[in-house]
């Protein structure tokens, strides 16, 4: 028994929220507004209540993040004391009764390709006949920027998408609701500690920069993006929304989960070596309309987010709080660990049984469930929740 | 003379910062903090203390961007009657005793490629032996996302970007300094007020979102990006800084300068079509340390900025106050009209003179000024400043 005043919580011995993961989110109750809080089992902590911090009293994750490692370290080691010793009474809320919001205000967004099974899907599909890898795809991770501004909390709806098609057929593009409306499945890592302009962060600085990691569904429209994006790439086939988990997991949670990158061949540049890998042996299951369709592993990833971070920043570019940056759709070397429609379906040539229906693309009403979890210490596991978006017609 | 406590105006009538004019920016003295003035003649007006209004003392132009079309027109009148009527003591600074900063918080930036002229040459150069044009190109004003954590303002050192090279006798590439270090001559125009998500901004919404216009100079690394843009797009040869000039001209200044666009031929997809068209004849010059070597014409653009923001928003991507769209590199039909160095040399095949000296991209210590100006009322011209930048050794 903990001492008046306080809970005493009871976690289930096989959550994926134990106190080995405690991860973040923005929270609201019908009496509070937007504020930090911290989930332990099937319960949020209200962090400024229970901290007495009024930096947890911000409507965003930022000003904790921009904080510091130093700081992440000391506060997941209180909020551990609280949970063991008993969270104050009013700072604890089931989370049934709170309403998840955006953890944090995206800076700027960038998208990676860093799947090698999935770019040599999509260069087979979207450029028949030729090398499905170009030439620089083993030397750098391939990246481009997304738009900030549409990067959504899971749960917001996802309206279908109207743009300029084209198919081989047509002399002209049309223009329409988009017909081929898919997903991509990825890790999203966010940055707390800013970088100055012109001085890059190596791989090995990763951890002092970016605060944890989220799941990530980069909505796409493969019609409107295949028309528009030579030469500069994607943009509105992807700029519509961008559906983010509300739980950021902190790093310190996924020291269990880390794993070497595959054998890089050939050995990148220096500036892309790193001393250690943060490469994360984190398991993705996708599910349409409550059918598990994927499994795609995020440990088959050839670069690892730590080289992502260092070539955003290698021409001096800076980084600042709440950048996030994703690791572009997660396929495995298995039809079955295939993170984007596009390749399951083999670019709608070969539908997939979704239940007692089969599909090619998403159709109105459709849901898609993105979840993931990774390896903790004693053979605990650390759920990051899921990521969540259902289809509305335009 | 205007009364007790009041300043007459000593404004030059060849002026290109007249009443007619009014930008806004983001001002410092060594007494007061970051705040918003506007520019009449050689002066800046403090425009808190002016007009007593606190929106004015943030070190944005943001929140009052935000405001709307409304109060930005009532503002102007404000002004320009002070200006008639003598400006308070105290709200008046010479131009040379003030610093001038990022104007405005970014929030999204996109950058277009709407000149006919620079998408063809850099076709030319990029794809020697294919169509100069891409199918799309008179379909759609192609762009993509930029990185908008890397825009400064004018006067801010570019320290040159090292990266990834390959020229195509290398086998593999290496790492350094950019070697090909070029601009872009841009116009750029920025959101005041946001749009919904889920709603698009039609072209004849234009002028109740854009706030107003800068000057654009999008450096890029062609070294770094030629080798890293396919398939996604540029990425590092772009993201290391972006610079803007600290004068946002608004809309309303820019009336006189209102012209058709070219003939657009296919005619375009009925969400592009504007009732009265938002091209802009706007010159611009660019110096090469001291010596002038193009005259870019942004009134030579294909496509109109309120085409661009309606191609933006049209799959139900939201806008936010901040967002910074600019129209790619401005080009015209001539030599001496190329807004890019890579253009104006073909790819450094043919170096230019800059004074005494010759030369293909640039090399540290060079400065670039970009100014520009436009038609105003009664023969008078309206002037955006300058964006300068120097190269800085790595």
């Amino acid at each position: 028994m903990s001492g008046s005043g306080k809970t005493d919580l009871d976690v289930p011995t096989d959550t994926l929220f134990g106190v080995n993961n405690l991860p973040y989110c923005i929270f609201s109750t019908l009496e509070t507004e937007k504020r930090a809080g911290v989930r332990i089992g099937d319960s949020v902590v209200d962090l400024s209540v229970a901290l007495g911090d009024d930096v947890f009293t911000n409507p965003s994750l930022n000003p904790f993040m921009a904080q510091g490692r130093d700081r992440w370290v000391d506060v997941r080691a209180q909020i551990a004391a609280l949970i063991a010793d008993g969270v104050p009474v009013g700072a604890l809320h089931e989370i049934g009764a709170v309403a998840l919001h955006l953890p944090f205000e995206v800076a700027d967004y960038v998208d990676f390709y860093a799947s090698e099974h999935h770019a040599a899907n999509l260069g087979r599909l979207m450029r028949p006949g030729c090398e499905p890898l170009m030439p620089n795809w083993k030397h750098l991770p391939v990246g481009y920027h997304g738009r900030a501004g549409t990067v959504v909390v899971s749960g917001t709806d996802i309206v279908r998408p109207a743009g300029q098609r084209k198919t081989p057929s047509q002399r002209a593009p049309d223009f329409g609701p988009s017909r081929q409306l898919d997903i991509e499945a990825e890790m999203g890592f966010v940055v707390g500690v800013p970088s100055e302009h012109g001085v890059p962060i190596t791989p090995d600085q990763f951890a002092e920069h970016v605060f944890g990691a989220v799941i990530v569904n980069d909505w796409s429209a493969r019609d409107i993006q295949a028309w528009e994006y030579v030469p500069l790439g994607p943009f509105l086939g992807k700029s519509f929304a961008t559906s983010v988990s509300p739980w950021v997991v902190p790093l310190s949670a996924l020291e269990e989960a880390r794993i070497n990158t595959p054998v890089q061949d050939p050995e990148p540049l220096p500036y892309l070596r790193e001393s250690e890998s943060w490469a994360l042996d984190i398991d993705l299951t996708v599910e349409w309309n409550g059918h598990e369709v994927s499994r795609p592993p995020y440990g088959a990833m050839y670069w690892s987010p730590a080289q992502m971070l260092a070539h955003i920043t290698v021409n001096g570019a800076s980084s600042r709080t709440g950048d996030l940056f994703a690791s572009g759709t997660i396929s495995g070397p298995d039809k079955q660990q295939r993170g984007a429609f596009i390749e399951l379906t083999w670019g709608g040539a070969e539908p997939v049984a979704v239940g007692d229906e089969t599909r090619t693309f998403l159709e109105d009403g459709d849901e898609v469930i993105i979840s993931a979890s990774a390896p903790g210490p004693d053979g605990t596991r650390i759920g990051f929740g899921d990521v969540r978006g259902r289809i509305v017609e335009l």
